[in-house]
């Protein structure tokens, strides 16, 4: 009962993964938040910004300060890229753990990191010694990290949806394709027109179909999965409706697939956030809305050699800041699930 | 440490108000679900139909049982109206506490019923002893209550934003207009052509304007708080959203008003559940998305003599089911805001 | 059959209001496009910023110029505010017709201009001889005018739905009520985050509540229907979804109203564009999706002294472009409804 | 000039092909609507039903009448699967041209139809003289046709789609992806609860994966553009929005691809409504809300041997109504786009 609290920090605090965080983390049973920092707000509540969390988050933004942030137990960068990676090794060098919502610590590779988001990094070395936080396949390296490079959103779901299929060596690991679908707010909260109310609703389209960010995150972590070569298409479209990915997930059978569904039902066993549904479902990202779940579901119709993967998670939640708050469990000794456990906002 | 836990049960748990109720009730931390009860859909579990329930809510349908429910502590109805007032003497019979989210005990007056739903009233002496289950207003007789018509969701949010100025005796009583406006959630789970996405979505519109079944249960509620005649108009209208619901109130002021602001603020002290915002403010629907609380701002636009409410709501929540497990809380001696606090999902 | 052709110039291309000028006129049996300018965009085809235009507009933005614009018939100011009455004398010399879709030639009175807009006008003597565009007012004014001050959105629902009862005489001019609800577009294609699908998107809120633009407009306009003063409480609000205005107008009978059904239907008989519904309907916004018609249903709740008028338009058809175009054939000596036939598109 | 008037009929208009049909045919200059038909709904006004079309159409439903449908040049099935069947024969044995919107006509093979529509076929003789009305396949066959089955809407985006490669020989016939998403009201006016606002509304998910009745229809499609044995996974998503479908198709080269731009451009170089947008383009769904059109794009990314296809519809217009009337025009001798000159609604 007398369990130390984790005192947290938020850089950047003013996009949709911030008010996230603070969602979270105003929940959690284990946490208390030390400070919000906004360069541009300082000064301001921030429940005058989300009036959500009035009476619930008494913080103002605060400009960012490597004393205040160097007394935290955790900080957590919910900033563009290039932000966390300049701040990180003062950061570790006092002891603070660091968990970049950002894509400092996503690329592994240094020249695909430069070419995808046009600059030098910054820390190659904490870059090399950073784990990238999906739970599912990096567990025990998470619980001694001390810099998390988190995921993005598409990434943690159709890495969840072909990982089984990886491990177990069924599909042809050169013709993988990921259509992926992303409510809007994967695009955060800056001031553009094409995610104005008017311009993305009502309608449906592809973006970034020639080459998009994630696609060499997710091509990095599924090559971790397999020894073959992989080969993938990442058509990622914008949905007309706020918070949600859908990743339909299609694969070719290069031997007996045997029982698929009690397959990924064994693969994703004990996991807490993984949910593989029964035969026949068709998840609907309204069943993981606030959640920071994953769930699955597979398929091989007609009885063909197309398999179809269905992976389903809120983006801001399983797909950002709820996994954030999972790392964070883990790099603390935390039950794995605390403050995570709120069930989806269904209707 | 030894706090008993409450048993309860549902009955008609297929529609919106039903998982709402599931959703808060399995987060909450005194409470054992013992039932839930649907006729049609008795043997199907419960998060077969609401997969967000998943892993957190075991329970199948069942059928009725008086044998079953009259063994939990506090029984919710949320069916069609008529169902509770049939079932309700005997569940009391039996000690049973009932909360109907229903309409069976909102209207004290057994013509007024009879006029509105239809049908005669089966137990017009337990809708006698019944209270109308808004806190703000019953607190102490909700306590002591076995019967508790929960109110309905615009009468909540109607009834919060006018309170201050009648108990203060501030404006005409018999020139009370309501527009009030409301999410697609607030008209249930049937399959009907005017709900479906492609009728509500993408336009707005008024409804019920000749009457509403709202009206007479708002101007009851409204009577309570002054000794004048009350005169409203109350007109509905239909939003192209799921959740949420916003009464723009207006009155005209008989007396000089002081510091409004101040009036309401003093008003709600103290109260869990109720916002009054800073002046200027204009509550968002989406600020109490999932959470049980009543965001209000007063304006005096021009400093005229025409005063300007705005009080939301998130209809299921603090409309429905988060003020009927606030009722149950109140009735079973537990902290008022216990399960009940879940920040607002923004965005 | 040897009908002049109008040739046409629109300043200020890249908003919604621009983008569905081009719509209509592109479709106007007897309009040329002569030229569209945007300093910003000169250059680019208008069809690749609006796809929807690909294969029927086959202009390129330009940059604004006094011989291009002079040498028009009629040119169309969708601009923001003080951009219109520049550049409008230069016009009207050239003997070019000007209608202006922003504000500059909607307030008569110069004070409330300077006010409300936070500059000084610049051509007080052409605002004095400007016709305010509702042609169901000022019909036979607009065909003769050189300038056109169109009406605002809200202004036009407003002032169409209570036109009959001021006109009779019937209400208490002060304490008139508009609580109006507009659709996301009525913002404008500007990159703000308040209008972000993320922001504005299953959300529903207030705004202005103390003070709108539109609030001198809709009273000067109210004015001219009744000698009695005019006190008006306007309350906007942002409803998530693109298109729509639907106005909820309360007033308070003050003489023998008499049949106002009646009443509202022989004011608007021979109206093209005013569709008075039969006594109990209640106008969706989506009925007049993409049409330039206004329609109204008229109400006595519980036969008590309060009206209740509902008035729906699209807010960027009949509430900006449409009107627009409808001056401009009358202006023209055209039939009245050219080129403005289209059925709304529902759903 | 004496050009003869076509005299049309619709059965089952209650829908929304139907109120789509009856918005295109109200402003065909070239049509007299002169029976509409619904059982259930027969005397009531159809601008009852649907108010959009106050004003413009006078026709109440009648019940079905074969002297009345006989008499009419033109007969439009918007009904449902088995309808159409019975009483075409009659029909065509008048001289009636028939379109069916439904199903009735589209799978040539009986035995698939009676799989996948669990009837038998009451007409086989007429389903062989049936021509499948997709004009830029079959228009010649079109033009002298007494029998139509109109296409279904994801058919129509994905053959439109797949044509220029599988004419070509470019891709692997046996490993064909369609991942198509539709906005909801592909699925129809019926009250049913998955197509609910509050079911449908900001969530997004697939359904029929294990098989659609879209999928032999499309195979049947697809499998007369080549040589080839068709092998095809179709996944068909809900959008959570009212119109247009968005169909992403995969395919894989097998031998040099050339210049696909080129080829798609001088493929659809005729086509008055497929619309190959420039290379980089991402169509979206909105820029043919309302429109006959079908914008195409074509990718190839990173230059690998996977080729990706975007294909956008309105699912109603060229996807159901429109594509029907372009099929009329064709019978009947009348331009092919007459009546079909609306531009999208955008936004």
């Amino acid at each position: 009962m007398n369990k130390p609290r984790i005192k947290v920090g938020i850089v950047g605090g003013t996009g949709y993964t911030g008010v996230e965080l603070l969602r979270l983390l105003a929940q959690h049973p284990d946490v208390d938040l030390a400070a919000i920092t906004s360069r541009t707000e300082a000064g301001m509540k921030v429940a005058q910004m989300f009036p959500s969390l009035r009476g619930r988050v008494d913080l103002a933004f605060s400009e960012p300060s490597l004393d205040v942030l160097g007394a935290c137990d955790v900080v957590f960068f919910a900033t563009p890229h290039g932000v966390a990676m300049k701040q990180t090794p003062e950061l570790i060098a006092r002891g603070v753990k660091v968990i970049d919502l950002g894509a400092d610590f996503r690329l592994k590779d240094l020249a695909a990191f430069e070419k995808w988001y046009g600059m030098p990094h910054s820390c190659p070395e904490v870059l090399e010694e950073s784990v990238y936080g999906l739970p599912e396949v990096n567990r025990e390296a998470i619980r001694t990290a001390r810099v998390i490079g988190n995921p993005g959103c598409y990434p943690t779901a159709v890495q969840l949806g072909f990982l089984p299929l990886l491990k177990a060596g069924l599909i042809d690991t050169a013709r993988l394709v990921a259509d992926a679908k992303s409510g809007v707010s994967g695009a955060g909260r800056k001031a553009e027109v094409h995610t104005l109310f008017a311009e993305a609703g009502e309608s449906f389209k592809a973006y970034g179909v020639n080459g998009h960010r994630h696609l060499p995150e997710i091509a990095q972590g599924l090559a971790g999965m397999t020894p073959e070569k992989i080969g993938l298409t990442f058509v990622p479209h914008l949905l007309p409706m706020i918070r949600g990915i859908h990743a339909t997930l299609y694969g070719t059978l290069v031997k007996d697939a045997g029982d698929l569904q009690a397959l990924y039902e064994s693969t994703y066993a004990g996991e807490p956030f993984v949910d593989v549904m029964p035969p026949g479902s068709t998840p609907e990202t309204r069943s993981v809305k606030g959640a920071n779940t994953c769930r699955i579901a597979i398929y091989r119709p007609q009885g063909g050699d197309t398999v179809v993967v269905l992976s389903v998670i809120d983006n801001l939640v399983k797909g950002a800041a709820g996994q954030a708050v999972q790392n964070m469990n883990l790099m603390c000794g935390l039950p794995e699930t605390a403050g995570l456990t709120q069930i989806a906002l269904l209707p």
